[in-house]
């Protein structure tokens, strides 16, 4: 992300620039992507040129609607600046801050955290020594790092696994001080916890645990269950089975479709992520997101949060750089979870369909807005088959570590590639879709949620039906842009005759 | 229904005409919409004229893929047609075969049957004494009328009462004439009763019963259970019930959408009109369907026949047709069964919504041929607003005769009238609407029927997003016209330019 697209308000007219034994300026604040200008525009007067990464912490305060942002600088020059305007100052104040995160290149080895990337944005105020140590207090050397920051309001979200305490409530002041330096003076946030609170005291008798409220004071936390491993994998098994139940019973499907369980577990889902959307849009908070490994119900939470929260992860690119970022990059063991789908008699422990859940969840949102989305129900469908089945290297490995181990890169193609192509790609593109970009808050009742019959229906009844309909959208509009083409081309024959450039032909 | 509509082939060539006593006649034989000519179109050769109405009876008869037509006339003349082609013999035979139905007006005074309307069709055979004898033994007075004529094959659905035929087994030889007259020779019918076997045998002890194997053997009885009356009134007060729900419980509102068994009536019934329609479109069979009264279940069935067998059906207009036809002038009463819906405490057993269901099984059609209907899913909604409360006189009243001795032809509008206006009219339209010409055969396995949404959730969250993709899709065809025009417009310019009609201007 480019630091001007952090920029909200990029200029602010009647500011006042006061600084020690200097005369006060008053001018025009603006932000570019590399300084903050102060010019009062006048001949011979002082012009103020900050580079924003000379910028160490700022502070803000409010007199009525004047702020005043005080900027302390690594040259050790304190500024003051004036801001009329509470949203301004609010504005100009978290444009600036951003510079609050940086890349860490800590796990570049794999040592630290196994199952992270090698590079991870973590706060600039925390060493990589301190990450060593915070990475010893959360299970599988997962420490805190930043899955989304929303550009609105500033607010971030991150995710982790849970943290050590065990049943001595062991504490780790590097982990308090490295969340912490996430929240803005005087703010509280929210940590989610995707376990209930009687499994999350469980865990603390395998080591595990959670935050307790005597150590992270000025974070509020919050349990909401959500299942996992063989739950979730004999929950899509009696999914499947029912759908295909061919008894004809109308009372057997509908008992069978709430004996699965599936739809509660969308439903979980998509509530906790909208909770977590809801304390960083709403409530103007930021999240931590962990359960116990970190590497599910953690990662469906904070995808499909970004999913409702950023307009950019509801386009193409933007939803394969998101499943590249929260679950590739962040170690869901692909390899592990999709090794069976819903035929297989083996009980291995480690099959759930997390990653379909997610695009069950995704296609819910999709399906309540239905033109927000520049991608199609079959983009999902391909991200699903390709998940559990592919003859491309993407989704081989449970975590980066592993696929470089064995040299994916060099040795297979992206399934990235091959569907960016034009040709391939002009197959995903919602005929209907129209840039949104608000944050979409879908429906959550129970009423509000479908079976996903493109994927569970799909070999059970002919989908040709269903199919046409998009099929007549799409022929009409390939015939609105050939309309369109050849208006234009007749406006330039027109022209061209009018202004005689043309030649005068009888027809 | 136009004669001319019914004729499938209009021409064929290489007929030969035969008479006694006459030398036969090589030619082309035509059908118009009031004779049959054979014309050798040579000088001086005799051309047949036969008006149909002159036809009394016609034979078939088949060598190989010649066929023979034998057509006796009511002036006593007998001649005989050879026909190469199976295909066009049969259509030709079928064509002018028709003649087999005439209205009747015997109910003119509505005193043979108060719920049917003044004028029914009957076959031709069936003079008015033995309708009056056949409708003493028919429930309600309601003898067997004809409901459908399928064009393609020339078989047809009636509908009537069941059979008085009491714990005796009473039987009625009018009754049985008057059926048996809509069989093609050697061809035998389908009896639906939309009652278990069950519930009929013991509508025998209330004097009701059915159609005895003994005294109809060319006809094959099906029953089909469909519920009726206040089981379908708590079915849907449940639904409803259901759908408020706030409980946000995913497990909740599956059982509670089971136990009102809403959905199983839906399948019960779509499953029966499937049935229906396969008989005569697939066993190329003559149907006649009833339950007890034949006024609920049984006019569900022949419209959901019709919705699947007929094009024209699925149509505005056409849709329109249907429901005056098959719900009002047969004598479905709104008035009883449309006093109350989901929120009234009363137990009135009249009550029910048969007619709510027929449109839900409408829906759920249209949905899987989104591009098979003129109209969209709000032209449903509006006919159910309408016949639950409307300031329109078209629901009001039980019956026809009912609804004359109200005057309400003279006192309100129709609501055809108003929704006929272009101006409401293109708020109905479908606008991927493909003109589909075949049988549609609708899937009714429990997996593909769903919740109608847009009735039973309509008020309990914003169907914003739903709409928002047909709005979009609107536009674009819209749009699609703008377009169309400007084209049309600028190659009229262009022309006049070229051929210099126009004048030459700078722009």
């Amino acid at each position: 992300m480019e630091f001007a697209e952090l920029i909200k308000t990029p200029r602010v007219d009647g500011v006042i620039l006061s600084r020690p034994f200097l005369p006060r300026v008053e001018g025009t604040l603006c932000l570019t992507g590399h300084h903050l200008i102060l010019s009062s525009r006048q001949d011979n007067s002082e012009e103020l040129w900050l580079l924003h990464s000379n910028i160490d912490t700022i502070d803000k305060r409010f007199v009525g609607t004047l702020g005043t942002i005080t900027i302390k600088c690594k040259d050790l020059r304190i500024i003051h600046l004036d801001i009329p305007g509470m949203e301004e100052c609010l504005n100009i104040a978290s444009s600036i801050e951003t510079d609050e995160w940086r890349l860490s290149y800590i796990n570049k080895d794999f040592t630290v955290c196994p199952s992270y990337p090698p590079i991870v944005m973590v706060p600039k105020s925390i060493d990589d020594e301190i990450l060593k140590k915070v990475a010893t207090f959360r299970q599988g050397g997962r420490f805190p790092v930043l899955s989304y920051y929303h550009k609105k309001n500033g607010m971030v979200m991150m995710r982790s696994a849970q943290p050590l305490t065990g049943t001595n409530g062991r504490r780790c002041k590097e982990d308090e001080k490295l969340i912490n330096a996430t929240l803005r003076a005087g703010k509280r946030g929210y940590i989610i916890d995707t376990r209930s609170a009687n499994a999350a005291q469980q865990a603390r008798t395998k080591g595990g645990g959670f935050e307790q409220e005597a150590h992270y004071p000025q974070w509020r936390r919050i349990h909401k269950s959500i299942e996992r491993y063989h739950i979730l994998q004999e929950s899509l098994i009696k999914l499947v089975e029912a759908s295909n139940d061919q008894s004809h019973n109308m009372d057997r499907w509908l008992s069978k479709l709430e004996a699965s369980s599936w739809l509660t577990h969308v439903k979980e889902i998509l509530t906790t992520a909208c909770l977590a959307a809801q304390c960083i849009d709403r409530e103007g908070a930021s999240v931590l997101v962990h359960g116990s490994e970190g590497i599910d119900s953690t990662l469906q939470v904070t995808s499909l949060a970004q999913l409702i929260l950023d307009p950019q992860s509801r386009t193409i690119n933007g939803f394969e750089a998101l499943i590249e970022r929260e679950w590739l990059q962040a170690g869901h063991p692909f390899q592990q979870r999709c090794a069976q789908s819903a035929y297989s008699n083996s009980k291995q422990k480690n099959e759930a369909p997390t990653f379909l859940l997610f695009l069950d969840c995704c296609w819910q949102i999709q399906r309540q807005f239905s033109c927000s989305f520049e991608f199609n129900e079959q983009f999902l469908i391909v991200l699903f088959e390709h998940a559990y089945a592919s003859q491309f290297g993407t989704f081989l490995g449970n975590n980066e570590n592993e696929r470089r181990k064995l040299k994916l890169q060099q040795k297979t193609v992206s399934l990235w590639s091959w569907i960016n192509r034009p040709k391939e790609l002009e197959k995903y593109f919602n005929p209907l879709y129209e840039a949104n970009s608000l944050v979409i808050w879908p429906s959550v009742a129970p009423q509000s949620l479908q079976l996903w019959e493109g994927v569970f229906l799909r070999w059970n009844r002919s989908s040709k039906y269903l199919d046409d309909a998009w099929d007549e959208i799409i022929h009409i509009i390939e015939s609105n842009k050939d309309l369109q083409a050849k208006v234009n081309a007749l406006r330039r024959q027109l022209t061209e005759l009018q202004t005689g450039d043309g030649e005068l032909k009888s027809p």
